[in-house]
């Protein structure tokens, strides 16, 4: 049985409980029945409009899970032949998607198996950063001969993996001539414009596309995420079975029936009632990742200055990661006691690939007995539901995620359920949830002090700028 | 020269730079001299009685720059001899200091790395949590016979870290026999108290003690951030004499000179002034997890219900983690155009230890060529630089810690600088900086869904808890 079977599919199907964010639940605090109903009005436009637009092809991501991925595939299995390390050259959402989908969907010490060990795939790098240090101390230590290079730009001009490319490309010529490196880099990027799509076509390296309308962000089910993917050997049609399980179920015009509706609901709720910040904490090292792809889709989303009418709004909530147990030992206090501006979504794995026992020993110690006969898993799902427990009784909200067990096709539901919960928020908060207008002046003052030509009125104005040194102590 | 010269300290100093956080500098959202001098006696009192505390021995951790380490090195280097694998069981406090040493002062792959690449010493594993798939993933790997165990936790009674020891103790016992098994373990713990302490007793197993008074937030200069240092080759006698030289400069009565004073009178006033949310972002991969390690300490410190007096207070900013330039990506959006609701640490390194030129290559490309004939470095910089003034120009504040290279002296700074700020802003709130009553409660509903004995009537309490499946979606 697999993803095309039906019962198999129900009994995969990831839930959203939400008891714990109701005011039935944890009191004056919570979210009432009244102000979810007196949201339905709004939500129903928001549902409306995300349809309307899908129709008219305006948000194309809702529709990638039904791409045709062979020559994804073809491609992947072509390169897991020769290559022993395939290192990818992006940041943001050219990189958040791929590492969450590595993370959750392959093996924790992945890169430290053997060959044989990693079903014959390459060692997978992820260099989201242009640390020189991070990223120097890895080039250094890979062969050549066996490394791929996949540069991920949506927009094909993005500094950081320009720069990384530009690094990666002089050396892989000075190893092994100019003939031989087109074998390997594969690019990703949009199908027409940007620098990188100009390299592509002049010097013919092989290259997939980013579909025009989908922005970084949203692109975890497009090659940036799926070929990454594949490489390491990831079933990508089980992934992309469970976004479209998630679509069928995230189609509901009635949102109080729709998870990702009520998801998006009671987190603007929750912000408007002072809940500003929006934990999410996955009780499962494998979806740590999510819980970072997940940091960017709704900051970047749901952070805005403006919205559609041009008032001014500064909108967004603050997503923070957290990860259980862990985090019990370290934020936990701050959640229980700090200022009540938190809502949090729990991610809780009803059955993990392994249990690992705990053995009966130190029967005669109080402390450590009661352990002895349970195992690891039931451990960390009692500490997931004593949390959830713990904050509703201080009277904070949560919610909280149940995954029958992660693989595939429910890594496939969570990240698409979040990604139609995002385009809704940005309904409800009536902003533009697929921009980001504020990160240009970061980009112009680096262009400035990089000496870019056209920005030199630009540095001018930063030389101006004299700090204090009473204030550097 | 090293560490015993004072010019060469000089030319390591860590600095402050907090122009950027200055109503002079941001305009109205910025903080005001005004504001800074009319906190100064309040800053006082606080200053007086942490020395007061000092001196009376109640706060421990100050003195810790003072120790002897000859008892750890010894052990660390007598195990590098012999273990492939170290594998810390620790979770919190025992885990986040250890772990920020690790990712900052040794090689970023330091486990894809030969025996010889390492320096001769053990692959490092930070064990801090109970997911069952991580954690039995990981000991299928590892050779017992070649891998050690550090078991540290400063109560002796930590759940997760007691469950873990007692997988790894019965797998190990199986492979070795009894008799090889002490050679494998080392505990950390209180030197009288608690059931490791017993266990340590009983079975004659090595152990060093976490310092009565040192809480686990606080014990990174502990042999509990010292030993796994020491073993993985991080010189912790340099680590401490930059701990050393920053007590120095924060033993400064006057708070204006005082740079752990003014870093927490700083956030203290943003937080009163509507900036709830604290990032750390450094731009540097190699501190990363120094931002997860000043997460908990300042969120587990500052997180509290009452005061001192008893009123409910509800106390602490969240502490968040970023990491530039790859949250530039991901979160600056949020950061620039959302709620105005944050005060951001920047880190910056001035010098790192590979400078990695970008070729001089795609001349013809605009958008490129500017890039060529810098280094990475340069761009990361620039990147930071651009940062702090785009946030600056939208009002919102930020501070930056200027480090002139990453190494033991300089790190060691930094935390004793964040661990004594700590202690500071808790003089400010009027909190207890170190206790943590609000994880009790979720400890005890754990014990009594495990069914530890004792714990029966709340487990009844909870068993009474239905949830209502209307709120399933």
């Amino acid at each position: 049985m697999d993803w095309r079977d039906e019962a198999w599919r129900e009994g995969l199907k990831i839930t959203l409980d939400y008891n714990s964010v109701t005011s039935r639940f944890i009191g004056e605090n919570g979210i009432s029945k009244k102000e979810i109903d007196a949201l339905l009005p709004r939500a129903r436009e928001a549902r409306e409009a995300l349809s309307k637009g899908r129709s008219e092809g305006i948000y194309p991501f809702f529709d990638l899970p039904y791409q045709d991925t062979s020559l994804i595939k073809l491609l992947a299995d072509d390169i897991a032949k020769w290559a022993e390390n395939f290192v990818l050259l992006g940041i943001g959402g050219s990189a958040l998607g791929p590492i969450a989908l590595h993370t959750s969907l392959r093996h924790p010490y992945h890169n430290l198996l053997s060959r044989r060990g990693r079903g014959k795939r390459p060692r997978m790098f992820f260099m989201d950063n242009v640390d020189p240090d991070a990223f120097g101390s890895l080039i250094e230590q890979l062969n050549p001969e066996k490394t791929m290079s996949c540069v991920v730009t949506k927009s094909g001009g993005t500094a950081e993996t320009m720069a990384q490319f530009m690094v990666v490309r002089a050396i892989m010529q000075k190893a092994l001539g100019k003939r031989k490196l087109k074998k390997h880099f594969v690019c990703i990027t949009d199908p027409e414009k940007g620098n990188l799509r100009k390299i592509v076509q002049s010097e013919r390296l092989t290259s997939l596309d980013v579909p025009p309308g989908v922005g970084g962000r949203f692109s975890v089910f497009t090659p940036v995420g799926l070929f990454p993917a594949a490489v390491s050997g990831i079933d990508i049609d089980e992934l992309l079975a469970g976004a479209a399980d998630m679509d069928r179920r995230t189609k509901e015009q009635n949102s109080l029936e729709n998870p990702a509706d009520m998801l998006a609901m009671l987190q603007y709720l929750a912000d408007r009632k002072g809940r500003h910040i929006s934990v999410m904490m996955p009780y499962s090292s494998a979806l740590r990742d999510v819980a970072d792809w997940y940091r960017q889709i709704w900051a970047e989303s749901l952070g805005k200055r403006l919205d559609l009418k041009g008032n001014i709004v500064h909108t967004g909530q603050t997503p923070v990661k957290a990860l259980g147990t862990t985090d019990q030992h370290s934020q936990v206090q701050l959640y229980m006691e700090g200022p009540n501006d938190k809502i949090f979504i729990l991610l809780r794995v009803e059955s993990f690939a392994r249990e690992l026992p705990i053995p009966e020993i130190y029967k005669d110690i109080d402390g450590m007995a009661y352990l002895g006969g349970h195992t690891m898993a039931e451990l960390i799902n009692a500490e997931q539901a004593a949390t959830e427990t713990a904050l509703a009784r201080a009277g904070r909200p949560s919610m909280t995620i149940r995954i029958p067990e992660v693989r595939p096709f429910t890594v496939g539901q969570v990240l698409y359920l979040l990604e139609v919960s995002t385009a809704m928020a940005g309904g409800l908060y009536g902003i533009n949830p697929f921009d980001q207008p504020g990160v240009e002046e970061g980009k112009i003052l680096t262009y400035a002090m990089m000496g870019r030509p056209g920005f030199e009125e630009k540095r001018a104005e930063l030389e101006k700028l004299k700090k204090s040194p009473e204030y550097v102590i």
